[in-house]
């Protein structure tokens, strides 16, 4: 046995545009401690993955484990990533072009990298630690500032080519609908994404509509999950608001039911914190939109490991590539 | 080695609602006779299974060879067909209800069958001896009465928990578009299905519009096929319509890009006859709906087994569930 098959711990970085968060965790999947830093993402690659190191190198040496004891490092990160390891595309690191990632993180921390997108990694981190533990076939959907996406059939995480199956976000849900940042008229993201509905939001309040949003945040800084939050608190305005999205990422979510036939729909995401409010019309517009015999049997539910989806995934995609089985729903 | 694993031939069931097509072929996929009856679709499933007997018989009897010589029958029907093999729903069998499928067969030929959905079936069938050959992920989609489907990631077939992932029909183009018959507004295949584009010719024909189309047939028992070939000879209300079939086919095939970064769309059925007429329009709408990272390196190509594709997609099944690797691409 090498030292990478019994090395008792891993590290799982959460590497986004804002900051790169690192865990050490143990290869059960508990976490024993972590380190965040600013990702430099405004600048070239090299100073993000000079932070990438930084960050492995503390958590590590917080907990007093030396670096042998590593497995390996697992990073999740918003992006398409090619099986050779290069980052051909990042919609949060503008001055990234065709990065050969794994070579610059492996190279800087000498411990073998594996690199996965954000939402793919939540996907995994959900399966096996949140909402999808025990089922079969899952599909993950990340509301956030656009829409992430991960497909599970059979218990397998799927890829494809670049790494990208499972991209949902610009699929058209209205060809007459508004235009996408990506050119595209229609997307998905365009109706379910942060802007679209915090703007929503912002067109009611200019109507004149009372709501707690208004005396809080001044129409401000309104997020979708600050809107979530004072849908549950009974504000009317947000609650349309959610009624409003609900019924767009159902259109989404059947689309997926139907084609995919999944066991569970976990969804996950700030707005998601809305509940039943959002749950509702989700599942109404699924009951009106998908084919009975794909919805059957299919659960539409919360995600469970918030903002931890990404970092408990990135461990089991470290352990996953070391040919460490995972089972699907194993905690 | 059991007789399964050395005998040198298969039987290929294309099972539809109007006939029952077996072929008999050697485990290289090629073809050594066929044979073709009535499917007897109207009547209970014991009828049907049979016909299916009777094929079965008439084919191997045909070419003088022993029935322990043959290794197995496959057999692509349209309907959802679970893991334990029974046929949940068909679209053509209206008196099936949860029917045995296998247990029906085998009891009646004494040899081992295997089942899979028409499209699915037809996918492998263009995986692996049409014009996926070579390719590790490619999504068919076989324009018909409705709009079948099959995902291919990795080199595999894609089933999940019911064999129905790749049910492509009823994802929604368009929300407030038409009703389907399945409940549903706006499903690909209110777009895109045969009834669909018979219809758009109908209505432009009443509208008084000089075509070819009128004069062969005084406008009655159109089809997509005739349309297709219509154009093809340069009527240009049958142009018309495969511009906007092209359009509506290429909304969903940007979909299925955009989600699943195919190498290669396959795209079969009568209508795909008109070529450049209709995948033109096609490759336009792509190229302005999908994402530029997922397109990358995709063809969209069309189907080359015709309705051989579910037969030769039938003798694979059985190779591949006898554990014989049949790699992408053999032929």
């Amino acid at each position: 046995m090498t030292d990478t098959n019994s090395a008792p711990y891993v590290v799982g970085i959460d590497l986004g545009g804002t900051n790169a968060r690192a865990v050490l965790a143990r290869r059960d999947g508990s976490i024993l401690g972590e380190v965040s830093h600013p990702s430099e993402s405004a600048g070239p690659a090299e100073g993000t993955f000079d932070v990438l190191a930084r960050v492995v190198a503390e958590v590590i040496a917080e907990q007093g484990v030396k670096r042998e004891e590593v497995a390996g490092i697992g990073v999740g990160l918003p992006g398409i990533i090619t099986p050779q390891n290069h980052c051909i595309w990042s919609p949060n690191f503008p001055h990234w072009r065709d990065v050969p990632i794994k070579e610059m993180l492996d190279s800087r921390t000498s411990l073998p990298s594996f690199f996965l997108n954000d939402a793919r990694c939540a996907t995994l981190g959900e399966l096996h630690f949140g909402a999808g533990r025990g089922v079969g076939s899952m599909v993950f959907v990340g509301l956030g500032t656009g829409i992430g996406g991960g497909f599970v059939i059979n218990g397998k995480l799927l890829l494809g080519r670049n790494g990208s199956v499972g991209e949902i976000a610009h699929h058209t849900v209205d060809p007459s609908g508004p235009q996408c940042g990506c050119g595209n008229f229609g997307c998905w993201e365009v109706f379910c994404g942060r802007d679209r509905i915090v703007r929503r939001a912002m067109a009611k309040l200019q109507l004149g509509t009372e709501s707690t949003l208004l005396t809080a945040t001044g129409g401000r800084d309104l997020s979708p999950r600050a809107i979530a939050e004072a849908a549950n608190d009974g504000d009317a305005l947000a609650k349309e608001v959610m009624d409003e999205v609900g019924y767009y990422v159902g259109v989404g979510v059947a689309n997926l039911i139907n084609m995919l036939n999944p066991e569970r729909v976990v969804i996950g995401g700030g707005v998601a914190q809305a509940g039943e409010l959002l749950f509702g019309p989700i599942r109404r517009t699924v009951r009106a939109r998908a084919v009975p015999f794909q919805a059957m049997g299919c659960e539409i539910v919360p995600a469970q490991l918030g903002s931890d989806a990404g970092v408990q995934g990135a461990v089991v995609l470290v352990l996953d590539r070391l040919g460490e089985h995972v089972a699907p729903g194993a905690a």
